[in-house]
């Protein structure tokens, strides 16, 4: 899944960088004379890069931490190895986003070491980690990546050896544990990163505001999954605090702080990261529910199940008859229901018109957020790559 | 209960305080002619100051953060109470030893500004809020600190609110939540506490071990619980890396790492915590079921109940007839267990001896962290408040 992914990604930058090419005007036109026909190999070279060298950055920390871990006891082996499989199962999409917000704002007088960068970026991938994890467990999710999730893979090891008690106890506070360990990780790797003590100082500003925006986001949706914020606004909040501000916004933000960038490219940043953030987020509850499971790696049924209140959900819910409002009622979060009904909830989805509104609005916001990229004011290869980025985030398929 | 504690600390640093004046000898004669015999009376205060100072900075930060939190969405206050609420009720053992670490290890000719001193010190605070927060969830413990444990709380208030679903499961999710803000919070504390950029780096150093152990340590417990790491031994690397490290070692690493203190330093402060760590980790056992309820904030069955595999049980395990290891394998965990069965338990604790051998070695660790004390290459102040506090934290009764 996650090579496709990268594949998806890659391909799309090469489509999207000559896109591009075709949009060069006069003005600046001798520095975009000589960048925007590189662009496409250059991106494609550098997505590949850029994915390599956060997968290097983990490994090379999580491998020290495993040493660090052996010496206390060798029985926390398990614990780095989760840690290790939930990082290397990530889209990158983050790191992407947080690097490319440092290249279109770097100073290119002012030597950054960015080797150093590319490893605090990754950092990113563990303040993922450690949210999914949490997340599966107070979703009560079973899989994650086309892996059992944390919690269930801890209660199966719990089950599989001479372990007494409640193994689904046991798992669920493996899962809290591994989670920590995910978000205590985040900042050393940030911290051990080697950007400047100036540029780390800067970082870790947004780094904090976005770590208590995703945790109070996480606790927006719990209250949302029993019935506090209602309707399509409460999705809308949920959705940004919890997805679509440390998805893309934030991560830009990070960037821009590590290359000491100017007021009007946080700025800039902003107006590009709040609507394709949201568009990510909706693609991903579309991708929940009408998604291939052998390309997502979970189950089509698992949101439905869960009752995940998406602003899919709560439009379907709006435009529902009675007895469509009974079928929502009956079957969305119930745990005992089949795989037809959950067929017969998805044609709910489209017949109410609220799969079709919400692509309207992947459209418009991914729309929105291309326009922001395109008057920002970056260096054209960084342009470039956002709009990758931008398009690949909103039209993948895992 | 803390003012309680609060009190004793205060009570016993007079005494220790006293204590130590008669230890004067030749030497250092001049040094020690002004400080020991202000030490009583300047400890007293000096803790009462430390005890204010620690309680501002988290009182001053978490109404920042209720701010944050309120422009997010009014339903959070809940959860920035939550924080409050533990924070307050802290011993401040921790940031007591850490500045004293600072204090015995700073050099008075860099001026260091103390009460970003404090506000650093202070942030473990909630290093150990969300610890306790998280272990309570894994625990299934009823209550902390003479209010519902945080998940029981929130459970309480899914109940009685308007909210849909499982209380229990809302309570755990919230619980988690909180837990994990906890964490994030200690770190913007600490990195907003003033102290200088260099100061700070090398706290971080110390402050991510800290973290990465009492959270593998808390793995090793959930472990043991199951049956893995048995015996004494096993109940002595539980309580070293889950909470003797971070009660005392780390703390004065932390003041040593602040004050930019020497390599000899910093070995004086692993003498003294190691051995200190442990003591104050048995008293802890000790009082979860021995303790006063109406001190301890919690029942003396509630060890018992859950279970708990601390080196007590242990011993008794080791020393128990047939028939006492039947008791210890029916009622221990038991949650149907009735007062007069957690009696039965505590009279076997003390009938095997396990209570007495514990009891002599939380005297014996005492002792030799006391003597690492008195050798330690420290200011006078600092070596009677370290003595002082080494005493309170190991004969406290709260």
């Amino acid at each position: 899944m996650d090579r496709s992914t990268g594949a998806a990604l890659l391909q799309r930058s090469r489509t999207i960088g000559l896109g591009n090419t075709g949009t060069v005007t006069a003005g600046t036109q001798e520095h975009e004379s000589v960048a925007v026909p590189a662009a496409p190999v250059l991106q494609a070279a550098e997505l590949d890069r850029l994915r390599t060298a956060v997968s290097a950055a983990l490994t090379e920390f999580l491998d020290r931490q495993r040493a660090t871990l052996a010496a206390m006891d060798p029985s926390l082996a398990p614990v780095v190895d989760e840690v290790c499989a939930l990082a290397e199962g990530g889209k990158r999409l983050r790191p992407a986003f947080a690097y490319w917000g440092w290249r279109g704002a770097r100073d290119l007088a002012a030597a950054q070491d960015e080797p150093a960068v590319l490893r605090a970026v990754a950092a990113l991938e563990f303040v993922h980690a450690s949210a999914l994890v949490h997340d599966d467990v107070m979703d009560g999710a079973q899989t994650r990546r086309g892996r059992p999730a944390t919690h269930i893979g801890f209660a199966a090891r719990h089950s599989g050896s001479d372990l007494d008690g409640d193994g689904k106890l046991f798992g669920v506070g493996a899962a809290i544990l591994v989670g920590d360990l995910a978000l205590v990780w985040s900042d050393e790797l940030l911290r051990r990163s080697g950007i400047s003590a100036a540029a780390l100082t800067r970082a870790r500003s947004v780094w904090d505001t976005m770590r208590t925006e995703v945790t109070a986001g996480q606790y927006l949706d719990l209250l949302r999954a029993a019935g506090g914020l209602p309707g399509p606004d409460g999705a809308m909040k949920v959705a940004r605090y919890k997805s679509a501000g440390y998805t893309v916004q934030r991560p830009l933000h990070l960037g821009a702080a590590i290359a000491g960038a100017a007021p009007e490219v946080t700025e800039a940043y902003t107006a590009i990261g709040l609507p394709l953030g949201e568009a990510f987020q909706l693609r991903d509850d579309v991708l929940g529910v009408f998604g291939d499971p052998d390309v997502t790696g979970k189950s089509a049924d698992d949101d439905l199940r869960e009752g995940k209140q998406t602003l899919l959900i709560s439009l379907a819910e709006e435009s529902a008859d009675a007895s469509g409002r009974r079928l929502l009622d009956d079957l969305l979060g119930n745990a005992e229901a089949g795989a037809q009904e959950f067929d017969a909830l998805r044609d709910l989805l489209e017949s109410t018109g609220a799969r079709a509104r919400v692509e309207e609005r992947i459209t418009e916001r991914t729309a929105l957020a291309r326009s922001a990229i395109a008057a920002a004011p970056l260096a054209e290869d960084a342009r470039a790559a956002l709009d990758a980025l931008a398009v690949a985030a909103t039209t993948r398929t895992a």
